[in-house]
């Protein structure tokens, strides 16, 4: 049977998106943002809709830059705690033991521990009532060799990211079984 | 050790957003998407970008409406179709065996079979190159009742959703175990 609920954000699954960006002094900062994923192909684009209220808004302001680090599983702890205190009284690195490294293409730091960050340049913001949508070309990948597919491109299954079940379960989750490969399963379901 | 890649759109894990939407002839229509995600809380909003090539696309541009339907695991194999081949040629909810139904809310029809329907309303377009970014406010929800938690919001667990693994696997997966409660393991980071 089927129920009609009140409107709420709830998509399932959600990313665990750790955006990196440096503070007006220079020191930096990350934070831990569900609302976001790819907006464009080509340019390659993603977003990230954030509050006024934390700091990585003025960061980005500021900065007209970001990175999206991609924590694995095993960072779940670290993903959680960068969501929970802000970079105005915490040295979010510090007190995660997790490494700062500054991209070479844009002006916002990279997560080292993590598999893989996106470097991105804003290119344009939009305003949605409690949030505003930053929208970065992804100038660059920043990623560990071991990750790679053989065509150099992040593997989920070595990657083993994390993802977020939403205010339903209010819990982060690792990936599961493959199903099949896309672009090719739907083929049974072709006219012959 | 790290590597640069070349910049692609390549966010881990991507979600398996089923649009519904209706042709300008009535006739109920379903695509699947991997770009978009929510981009604001209040009011609730969910992005979703396609390229103008997609009959979807034009569809939205006219009924300015649009349903973000999730598919359960099980719908693996549906909804690769779906993406796969285009509403012009292709009854994609009778090739499917999944019904449509409309929306009370909207002009868009929901995929009865699949857990929960996010029922959208276009408040805005941007355009990204290769991509329009379609921003709907989530104007109601539509469920199962099985899928739900105590406090009426879709259950991951019960959902089952699948996910996408990017260019990278070019497969779907699904969730697997839980790691930990959000905005509760951090703590273990907290100063004393």
């Amino acid at each position: 049977m089927k129920h009609s609920l009140q409107p709420k954000p709830v998509l399932l699954p959600s990313p665990v998106l750790i955006v990196g960006t440096y503070n007006s002094d220079g020191k930096p900062n990350m934070m831990n943002a569900a609302w976001g994923g790819i907006v464009s192909s080509n340019p390659p684009c993603i977003s990230v809709s954030l509050r006024e209220a934390t700091l990585s808004y003025h960061n980005i302001k500021k900065t007209e830059a970001f990175t999206i680090n991609i924590p694995s599983e095993k960072f779940f702890i670290e993903a959680d705690f960068v969501g929970m205190v802000s970079g105005r009284d915490h040295d979010k690195f510090s007190e995660t033991n997790l490494t700062p490294e500054k991209s070479k293409l844009i002006n916002a730091p990279i997560v080292k521990e993590f598999p893989y960050s996106l470097e991105c340049e804003l290119i344009k913001q939009v305003e949605l009532g409690s949030h505003t949508m930053f929208i970065g070309e992804i100038v660059g990948i920043i990623a560990d060799s071991e990750i790679l597919t053989p065509n150099k491109l992040p593997d989920i299954e070595k990657v083993r990211p994390m993802l977020w079940g939403s205010f339903g379960s209010n819990a982060y989750y690792n990936i599961g079984t493959k199903l099949g490969n896309s672009f090719t399963v739907g083929n049974e379901l072709q006219r012959s």
